[in-house]
């Protein structure tokens, strides 16, 4: 029996979800496995990876069955692998091949190059590779935008559907509550107290990976290896997650770890029917850090699991400095100055994410230079942190993402803690006994609700409805902030 | 300037090359990071890959591109490169699409399967799966061999230009004198001892990255991992290696090091200009194997070379029950009977290969079912070895070969083994204080003499003619046979 022109352009696109889960999976090799001499040869690979996946992108026969094929035919899943693939061929048709191709090799080599760079914290011997991206990337937003807004089309490879103007409405709420509330506290009278010791690298390691199974992270389809930044990359059954350690700071792996594994399990959570398929994996980066972040905070840092990460921690390394698991929970939530995004405490995160919105806009709009961006990072770093950067491994190269062409990403940060801030009440109302669950290191109530009105569809609505659909309601900044006020001026006393 | 034709073609190679690296490389991962649940999509992954790839190789640019070059205008290293091309074009477009997908996939599923037996001990439960493997294997050979022999067919993607005919007789040569020296061995008074201690993995994987690095690997271009079979993957600057540890025999560890080691020096001591042209890797599995089997027998095997191991082996595990270098020496060159081909002693080893050419012959000729194979395996050993096979895991079941494709592939160890014996003779001629070189633990003069008249060529002339360069006449049986009756005379005292 001949396959209708729907069957035949699934049966393509298998083949195209196949090859980019193979080039996803260079690029894990890259940051974990890759010895060091083989980058020049592994950008021509991804290159050539590239080259292959924009031709299929692009291939004329998509075309000719998206002619032949009645949407409204189709079922819903029909429907939304439609929705995907005629967005995604409008998309790849407007970037020429070997603009793709060049961006390609550029942004693998780059990212060894940035290493060396943050390594020697020098920018200027980074910055015309940077420029030479940012060039690349105005020229692809210009072929994606015919004639519109040079950023969101940049966002809407990440966001499809976002736009720069809803995000800076969303920041302009965001901030004056997140600037006062983080004045409050830095200021407040009670002050949470640091770590002040030692802890072994290789123990944190094996708790990453009870802390990652504890939070539903299925070994059997995926790993957990170190790397300079930590990621999760794949989709279906093969979801790889990396961390990595400090010594003096235990945190820094715990929480890249449960972020991590937030991520992975929106992807390991996806109904195991839509694999190599445009439904198969997150819909938006925005949803993805809404998962990783409602992990990572809202119950990762929340005070009924750190009662039991106190447990875990004390019995991994013995006395760690703190009375009981109320100090540890403050601790884990202090609040203070600091240069590092990743680092930074959930007050003081989205205010880092603002300042990398601001500045890749006005590179992608063509009103910075790459030459400037070293002074325009350390002045709106001082101005918003009041911290003078003392060296680029603590400003602009603290950050992979520019490196490697990732313009338009940043956003979805903050676009995620905002979904994240609507899940969680939603979550706990349909909860009630979580806390309880959480304190005895039982995540499976809140995980198991996310994989069913989130983790599970994966691709099949939009960003906005698959949130909307979770929440019952469209998402706003206000259960964000107001968990944020709650949760910190219980801590602070304020 | 517009290209010539001859550019445009070494372009589109170019990519090939790269994207069959990656092919590779997702192999290596197959073998040593993946996670288990990740098998099924994995072989989707590779068969996606392996389309790809056949629809490059086929693509009917490449026919006209081979129209328009006049190979006599070009230089030599262009030469070679038509050579390579227009052969790999011709023996690709012989091969349906569909077939070498559905190869791929097959094979890419299999080799769990054949894992999963073997750790059942139950042939029976793979032989479905291998007789599908035969058949597409054969159905691949009709196409090939336009109306020649079948087997020939498969051999010439290992071994371009040998013949069954020809290792026939090669074996033949082989056979009389090998089984002669294994029972003068075998009943000689003097036997060397065994070990009969443990040996920590750990430090056995330790001493394995010494020896890889002290005959000449670059781990800064590849890495070392263990794995379930120990093999060599990839070329250019990213070259990694396996090997497996055994708590009660160090030797397997360190022998399958130096051999795969041998591999990985040949990929890595090619000449960078080749990187990513069909010249920029081993010439064939032939002399590949001449090179992993010089490195692990006619060197690391030597008396001058164990002298130096015996101290390694000392100072890393302590008194290993060996009294003193010459007794190591002995032990490491043990001739006794065995059911494993990779654990085979030099003598024995072609014997093995034999039983395996043979048994291969007949299922690709339709003269051997793979549900009478273990029953033909069985007697076949019993005959050649007079033992009775006690598992499949000691018996059919040993290798992965079979079990992802590889027929034809078997012969070329003993081929190697015969151009390692031809290269060893010209080596020691050119090098008279090797052994002394050797005894002091440096293996440069020996690696660089084969860098420089082996590995270094690549694929820029034919097997044949690179070993017959290096050596200043034909490669035959003779040196080979020489130096084992040699060797052994003089350990077992004969």
């Amino acid at each position: 029996m001949r396959k209708t022109p729907y069957q035949q352009l699934m049966a393509f696109q298998h083949d195209t979800e196949a090859l980019a889960q193979v080039a996803g999976r260079l690029g894990w090799d890259q940051e974990t496995m890759m010895p060091e001499g083989a980058a020049r040869q592994r950008s021509e690979e991804l290159a050539a990876m590239e080259a292959v996946l924009h031709a299929r992108r692009t291939d004329a026969r998509i075309g000719e069955w998206l002619a032949a094929i009645d949407d409204g035919k189709l079922d819903a899943v029909g429907q939304a692998n439609m929705r995907h693939i005629r967005r995604g061929f409008r998309r790849n048709s407007l970037v020429p091949a070997d603009l793709a191709k060049a961006l390609a090799r550029l942004t693998s080599l780059s990212q060894r190059l940035w290493a060396q760079a943050r390594a020697a914290e020098d920018f200027a011997s980074f910055a015309p590779t940077l420029a030479e991206i940012v060039s690349l990337k105005r020229e692809e937003a210009a072929a994606l935008a015919e004639g519109g807004d040079l950023y969101d089309a940049l966002l809407d490879d990440y966001e499809p559907g976002a736009r720069a103007a809803d995000l800076q409405a969303m920041f302009s709420a965001l901030r004056p509550r997140l600037v006062t509330l983080r004045e409050k506290a830095l200021n407040a009278r009670h002050q949470p107290v640091a770590l002040e010791m030692e802890f072994s690298e290789a123990t944190q390691m094996l708790l990453a990976r009870d802390l990652a199974r504890s939070f539903g992270y299925d070994f059997k389809r995926g790993r957990l290896d170190k790397a300079v930044h930590p990621f999760s990359s794949g989709s279906g059954t093969d979801v790889r997650i990396t961390t990595r350690t400090n010594l003096h700071d235990p945190f820094n792996c715990i929480y890249s770890t449960i972020h991590e594994t937030g991520h992975a399990c929106y992807e390991q959570g996806i109904n195991p029917d839509f694999a190599l398929t445009p439904l198969g994996q997150g819909v938006s980066m925005g949803v993805h850090e809404s998962q990783s972040r409602i992990y990572e905070n809202q119950l990762g840092r929340g005070r009924a699991f750190c009662g039991y990460l106190y447990g875990e921690m004390t019995s991994a390394f013995g006395d760690i400095g703190l009375p009981d698991s109320e100090a540890f929970y403050e601790t884990v939530n202090r609040v203070v100055p600091g240069y590092i995004r990743t680092e930074a405490d959930e007050v003081q995160y989205n205010l880092h994410i603002m300042l990398r919105f601001d500045l890749e806009r006005a590179m992608i709009e063509g009103k910075l230079e790459v030459s400037a961006l070293e002074e325009a990072w350390n002045s709106r770093f001082e101005a918003d942190f009041g911290l003078a950067v003392d060296k680029p491994s603590n400003g602009v190269l603290q950050d992979v993402h520019w490196a490697v062409g990732l313009f338009g990403y940043f956003p979805t940060y903050s676009l995620g803690n905002v979904y994240a801030g609507c899940l969680n009440k939603a979550m706990r109302a349909a909860l009630p006994e979580l806390d309880a669950e959480l304190a005895a290191g039982n995540t499976g109530p809140a995980t198991g609700w996310l994989r069913e009105n989130v983790q599970q569809y994966g691709g099949l609505y939009t960003p906005q409805d698959v949130i909307t659909k979770a929440c019952g309601a469209a998402p706003t900044e206000a259960p964000l902030l107001d968990y944020l006020e709650a949760k910190f001026s219980d801590i602070y006393r304020l």
